[in-house]
């Protein structure tokens, strides 16, 4: 059995998503047990494996991260991470926002020992429809290659553990693939990881291949992950404006579109990094997952069955054990 | 009269493309001369305002930019950026190898005195066909504040010049639109843009926006920019494949590719950033200008016609007396 405690009033759908995800997450895994914390006028869910948590406050979009965790007390982010910390519950959801979730990991759950910085990880489709982890995509916009190697360490678990790949190879994004490229960061870590057993590292990754399965691991820093991350966003919706455009654009277009209606949605399904599930801050002493804040029920349903897997598969202790002190 | 240095020998498919271009620009522009360097065996341009000079040596993709300068003194490149130094020319176009061209820039033609550190700057597409200024996409993989204080200054310019925007907006790229967003350098950055009145800071711009017309000119460290570049051209090859994959897999498919061919055509060479020119490099004392390594010969020629736009705009010499000491 699983528990995983949940924020039901996160996320730009919250509550209805949520409860939608969660109803369908104890349909489909009888091993599965929910903590859910929320507003009790707004809860419609009543099951057995569904332990309801009413909670008097709910930190907003608008709210300031680490100011909300330390005064909103009451709110269900915070008893969610709480029950994480106590150990009532394996690991936490929440569609919510993304820097109070990151500070509730942070200052309600705390780090690994021996972690000294937690990263933001991310799966993100590639065009064989494998995926890779990426990371971090946010957590420190500032890192040293220290932290960029412990980075690979903690993504080569996950890889592992969440993504079931044996032996993940693992890369350091950077702007040419030799290794005599890039700035100070890059140069510095490519060594550091280049002298090191612990994982397979392959080499430098260029931004331009990353949807090739250039590697199952690639490794950068919060601002260069979350600069990539944004960009692709951008120019995914980019593109497929300007295509809605020429598909719009004359009577034949239409057409043509409607043939290809449902062979084009499946493609951009592929494309749509919800589907991989949530990111995950890693180096916590918990899981703490985090859906995107416009989740559909179903990525939301997604990201419920990382946490489990990520619970089912010990993956904090793995990394207490590897990476941290322990 | 303006007149331009051409390396005929460099890009993938020189000198056919360079010639192509040369022969189609002096045909259209009267008041264009050009000097062509490289190899007068392969040279089949016979004009009187080409004026051609064999040279007995060639830069190659393989060869180490800095060494290549120093020692190919007889290579098409170095003698087109010496004839740039002595000011027998007004500019000059290569697309060649991109680091030796940098290095040709930087030791043969020399900085503007007051200029710290040139700039690579292009232009990229927008939804809008309007495109904007990008800078600096990898001549400096590290960068300070006050270098990028001066690539706004240098891209300003070189958009109102160029591109012909009367008061430029200027935006610093950063992972989120706040002041207090980023990493130590874009924070530090973006008050320093904000305290001065030499250009229009617009404030932050994140990758997400970039298409979208979010500024005239938007600035960014060399490794940064080079990333965003590369998943730009990764990402639109991603798609382009997927997406081909979608409309040869069936029969109806085809015969709706068939019908949208030439409006998606139109769409591509819309995001071909080739067709606004190659890239620039600011900060030196004469125009230097890198086509595409993979150039057809409608791109090189964009890039001959900046080439000339700039010397005809004297951009150098306002960059002279505003930025640097003059």
């Amino acid at each position: 059995m699983v528990k995983i405690a949940i924020d039901m009033m996160g996320g730009d759908d919250a509550p209805q998503i949520v409860l939608e995800a969660v109803e369908q997450a104890v349909k489909d895994f009888e091993d599965l047990e929910i903590i859910l914390f929320g507003d009790e006028q707004q809860n419609t869910i009543q099951h057995d494996r569904v332990d309801f948590r009413h909670c008097s406050e709910e930190i907003t979009m608008e709210d300031e991260p680490v100011r909300a965790i330390k005064k909103k007390k009451d709110s269900s982010m915070v008893r969610m991470a709480e029950a994480v910390k106590s150990g009532e519950a394996d690991g936490c959801v929440s569609a919510g926002n993304t820097g109070a979730l990151m500070s509730a990991g942070l200052f309600v759950v705390g780090r690994i020992k021996g972690v000294s910085r937690p990263a933001l990880v991310l799966t993100l489709p590639t065009i064989s429809g494998k995926g890779f982890v990426f990371m971090d995509v946010g957590a420190n916009a500032e890192a040293k290659p220290e932290h960029l190697l412990q980075y690979a360490q903690l993504g080569n678990i996950y890889a592992q553990k969440i993504r079931g790949i044996k032996q993940p190879s693992v890369g350091l994004l950077n702007i040419g693939t030799e290794a005599a490229k890039g700035n100070s960061l890059t140069k510095t870590t490519f060594n550091l990881m280049e002298s090191q057993n612990e994982f397979n590292f392959s080499g430098n990754v260029e931004a331009k291949s990353l949807m090739e399965d250039a590697a199952d691991v690639v490794v950068t820093d919060g601002y260069t992950g979350n600069m990539i991350l944004k960009n692709l966003e951008g120019v995914a919706k980019a593109f497929g404006k300007m295509f809605k455009q020429t598909l719009l654009s004359s009577f034949k277009n239409k057409l043509a579109a409607l043939v290809l209606r449902k062979d084009l949605t499946q493609l951009t399904q592929k494309m749509d990094y919800a589907e991989y599930g949530g990111s995950v801050l890693l180096g916590i002493d918990g899981i703490v997952v985090k859906a995107h804040g416009s989740s559909s029920a179903k990525a939301f349903y997604s990201a419920i069955k990382q946490a489990k897997i990520a619970g089912e598969q010990e993956i904090v202790k793995t990394m207490r054990e590897t990476v941290g002190e322990a």
